[in-house]
């Protein structure tokens, strides 16, 4: 039966403009060992699947400061403090794209990295998104939105174009739900 | 046309026993502002879809202290360096559930977090698994073996009870290889 640890004490370590990271000091049930566990507050984040008018499906291409790569993923963002998952993803799809969506959805949902950051990823499906207007980008961004196929979808993630974990697992849940394979 | 941010700067701000915490100096390609980013520098992670003898499928329940949750996932651990991800899987299928398998090959590879992480998360298939002796736990870990027979499995995840997004990345992979659907 595995119990949890007891949170002995917390403290903030360091602010970033992305995250808090604390460390608590936490009792192991079985031994009664405490010892320091770093964790990462982070907010929530949202990703869209997010299928137009035309049955196509929005990708961005964007630098990621984590991997050091230009990456193609579904569009994504943050939600903010008291903001609703589906609201977050609709703000940040007309910022990244231009597009919106005639209807919202939940796909799912996980814990990023259960170990050691506290947020949630939901996964938002988008219908019927049709663009309404241009892309509006925070200073430090540069977006390249594009439009593909579902054939091509699939096609660029099979040959391991879509290599971001959230968007994996937002992909081949949608594509599970449509009852489509990717291999 | 999407250009890499140019590096200008980088230095450690802090190190902790599971990352170091990198700031890079990072330049917009269109811009030209330069601004801060924040990276963690992290060993690679594995986790493994490990299946028995008895066509079950092995899971571990744990306490997670980024979620505050105790929660069922594939085993899994860190690639040490210059460890390859198969050597590392094994070593740690038997560390913690003390597991040996037939058979290793490789699933897929994720990135876990392509924003503010520069490791890889890789997912191996163990096959024909089975037990030659005790789990071998550090100090700090209280683990739970599990087997589960693939219905089982996909039960549990269609309940929502497999919630950690690399579990998520490396159980939809499998079943998608093996054809079966999660829904």
């Amino acid at each position: 039966m595995i119990r949890p640890f007891e949170r002995k004490g917390s403290r903030v370590v360091l602010e970033t403009p992305i995250f808090k990271l604390r460390e608590d000091m936490a009792t192991h049930p079985g031994s009664g060992r405490t010892a320091p566990y770093v964790v990462l507050e982070s907010p929530d984040w949202v990703n869209m699947v997010a299928i137009t008018e035309r049955e196509t499906v929005l990708l961005v291409r964007q630098w990621r400061h984590g991997s050091r790569t230009i990456e193609l993923e579904l569009p994504a963002g943050l939600v903010e403090e008291g903001e609703d998952p589906l609201e977050a993803a609709a703000r940040e799809l007309l910022e990244e794209t231009g597009f919106e969506a005639a209807r919202w959805s939940v796909i799912g949902q996980v814990q990023p990295n259960s170990a050691y950051q506290d947020n949630v990823c939901t996964t938002a499906l988008a219908e019927g998104c049709r663009r309404v207007g241009e892309q509006r980008l925070d200073a430090g961004e540069d977006i390249e939105v594009i439009e593909v196929s579902v054939e091509e979808l699939r096609g660029l993630f099979r040959a391991g174009e879509l290599r971001n974990g959230m968007v994996v697992c937002g992909l081949m849940w949608w594509l599970d739900r449509t009852g489509r394979a990717l291999w």
